[in-house]
């Protein structure tokens, strides 16, 4: 029963679609700074991380690409991030019933109170949502660059607006060599992009409810009551980890007063989670802090939205279960709701195929490039979960490991098990069940 | 309703105990060969990987032990190998029954057919396998020391007894300084260990029901063909990796011949799973050997034995999951059975804290001592899959970490989710229920 008009088959396609396009257009001399062509893998791998709003790169985005190149890289970065959130809300409101990830959808819909005839309003929505955000983050920025730095006015409206869309579409691409590091101890500038990747982060359908029902707890979804609840759970424990661990390290937070300490451990509480910029020199980080950033990474954001990772909500659907199961309790879930089998089949399902695909990409990696081994667990996380953030090998990886990570970029945007079912030929449910029979497990 | 007789809580209580009285007798000034005391660490890290049959050493067991304290080293992993089986047997025989581990136990009882007036018979056929195996392994291995080695009659059946006790517990411990690295190139070393390994990681349930149906697939049950086929699978895995990625280095396969490339590659896929012993340079290993090696410890052997790791059966129920959700299916299952929810759960509970566990514990050591990050990692699954391999880093680690790794090692062995229940105060069951409602997840 393979259905090409499967909807489930369109989103990956799409994807691959706009990905073809955008290394078409940065194939063209003018795209670069110097004129000269770009190589046919920094444009594949430049267009793939801009859709996937990933935010890795090989090649300095400020002095390699022209202006007109690094607009292209936006442009592709604002299709990806705006296009996903709203395939992502929409593709609920087409997709058939049935076990799996189909009913998924169906319960996303349900759950979020999305009705058919809401499509053109959650557009809407969207679109204002989207202009709204960016437009007062790109003001704030371009102001202060003006004032404090002293950029012309295009230039500060440039790096502005770069910046504002960057961080509202979780992408992580910069148009300074340094990242925001230069902006280290300023919370004018760090502070709105915070707020925008924050708020971004939290996905499409945790928006609508904020929206709807304001800060009234008991109106939230569960959804959003795990989304807000996880997000800032995981944004403390970020910000604990990094003060403790990089509180007197002399490459990161060690020369700085107490304020600044405080604002850059935000600062790379809110990033690991899926937006990429970076105040600090990751390649400076201690071991342990790496590891905090390999979790914080590769749980990632909310679901339905510009956010990569396995999602807050499966990591916290995974944490009820394991706690149910130490409790003896017959049910698991939170905030006074039960979760059903199929969901807790599908937070698995989830995050075994990430982990798998993690695992499977840095033993490539490590197989053709002698470079670290944690730093390629890194780079591989940071790509799978679309954060873009990087201890400093990007450049330095083989063309084969860069169209690894193109395809972990991929896949982590368009979605585990949306690219496993696409994939997956022939029936989906047999007519008959077999009786149940349980191995000892552990 | 916390109840101290709780049979769940004796099985810790029981090891701890073992370690304590280990630790003392290894406290004794001719325990060690040059008749000084042991500091503490040493004896309570030594006791406490004996009795998780671990394997990893802090101090060369052949040159810092005297033979009476290599003796009870011996008899620690007996202990902690034949104790782990028939615990582990007995006590689903004791347990209640309930939701949980409970029914866990419960489920591990009727599957493999054993009545609680077994008992008996259990501990009974435990004891003839182990003296059995143990002394074919001893003879053959004493005969090839004494014969082709060199060795005089008490020295070669000392070594020969020690390996075969070491290999029939899954214990790693080897009376020879460099393991069995100097037999890199004797099958009638390597084979005997390694049957006697693969045989016992199959773990005791197995081992029952292939005495009782011997190769009659059909009337095995669920739990050993999925113990079987999936042990044959992941060694096919871990000999075909073991030899592409190290065919050629010049530090381990690169300079034997084909014979022994196969020999050692084979070895050292059934070595990772539980065992480890090392014929071969572990730290010479390329990176991506290491990643593979990684998967095959925190998978470990087949159910209640004395394997570590999250299990094969546990692994593979996960992967039906996953592939029932991409293809869309409601049942999960393999071999023509499908698996209940609750063995679903525990098999998620029980790789969610490995998991977590390992990370926590490596973060832990990374923050603690300034070696590199996937040797600790390799260190950290290595102690709690109770695998003993190491990349050579254990004697260089502070106290602090090597407590850690003893507390992995404790955990590693005994369960995690027993630890946890154990560990869980209160209440199991609620008198209601809450109503379902699921969150997006992925
Ligand atoms: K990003
Ligand atoms: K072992």
């Amino acid at each position: 029963m393979l259905r090409l008009r499967d909807p489930i088959r369109l989103i990956p396609l799409l994807f691959l679609g706009f990905i073809a396009v955008g290394t078409a257009v940065l194939s063209l001399p003018f795209a670069t700074a110097d004129g000269s062509r770009a190589p046919l893998l920094t444009a594949l791998f430049t267009a793939t991380s801009a859709i996937s709003v990933t935010g890795l790169i090989v090649e300095d985005t400020p002095v390699y690409w022209s202006i007109f190149g690094q607009t292209v890289v936006m442009i592709l970065f604002q299709i990806g991030g705006f296009g996903i959130m709203t395939a992502a809300t929409l593709f609920g409101l087409i997709a058939g019933r049935g076990f799996g990830l189909r009913d998924r959808m169906a319960t996303q819909v349900e759950r979020n109170r999305l009705e058919t005839g809401d499509a053109a309003s959650v557009l809407k929505l969207v679109f204002k949502i989207t202009v709204f955000v960016e437009l007062v983050v790109a003001l704030i920025l371009a102001t202060r660059f003006a004032t404090t730095y002293g950029m012309g006015l295009p230039e500060a409206a440039w790096h502005g607006l770069f910046h504002s869309v960057s961080a509202f579409n979780n992408a992580g691409f910069s148009s300074f060599s340094d990242s925001v590091m230069g902006f280290q101890t300023d919370a004018i500038v760090l502070g709105p992009i915070m707020i925008s990747v924050i708020l971004t982060a939290l996905g499409f359908p945790v928006m609508q409810d904020l929206r709807r029902h304001k800060l009234h707890w008991r109106q939230w979804s569960l959804h959003t009551k795990i989304t807000v609840a996880g997000t800032l759970a995981l944004l403390l424990f970020g910000l604990v980890a990094t003060l403790a661990m990089e509180w007197s390290n002399p490459d990161t937070l060690g020369p700085m007063g107490v304020g600044a300490k405080l604002l850059n451990a935000a600062f790379h509480s809110v990033m690991p989670r899926t937006a990429g910029f970076n105040s600090l020199d990751m390649g400076s980080f201690h071991d342990e802090t790496i590891m905090a950033n390999y979790f914080l990474m590769f749980v990632g954001g909310g679901s339905a939205g510009t956010a990569g990772g396995i999602k807050v909500t499966t990591f916290f659907v995974l944490f009820a279960i394991v706690l149910s199961e130490i409790l003896g309790r017959r049910d698991a879930g939170l905030f006074q709701r039960r979760f059903g089998r199929a969901i807790e089949r599908q937070a698995l399902s989830v995050t075994v195929l990430a982990a798998s695909l993690v695992f499977a990409a840095t033993i490539y990696i490590a197989s053709v490039s002698s470079l670290p081994l944690d730093d390629i667990l890194f780079e591989c996380i940071s790509a799978f979960s679309t954060v873009g953030l990087s201890t400093g090998i990007t450049a330095k990886l083989p063309p084969d490991a860069l169209v690894a990570l193109c395809l972990l970029m991929f896949v982590g945007r368009v979605g585990t098990i949306t690219v496993a079912t696409a994939l997956a030929l022939g029936g989906r449910e047999r007519p008959y069940r077999y009786p149940e029979e349980n191995p000892i497990v552990g």
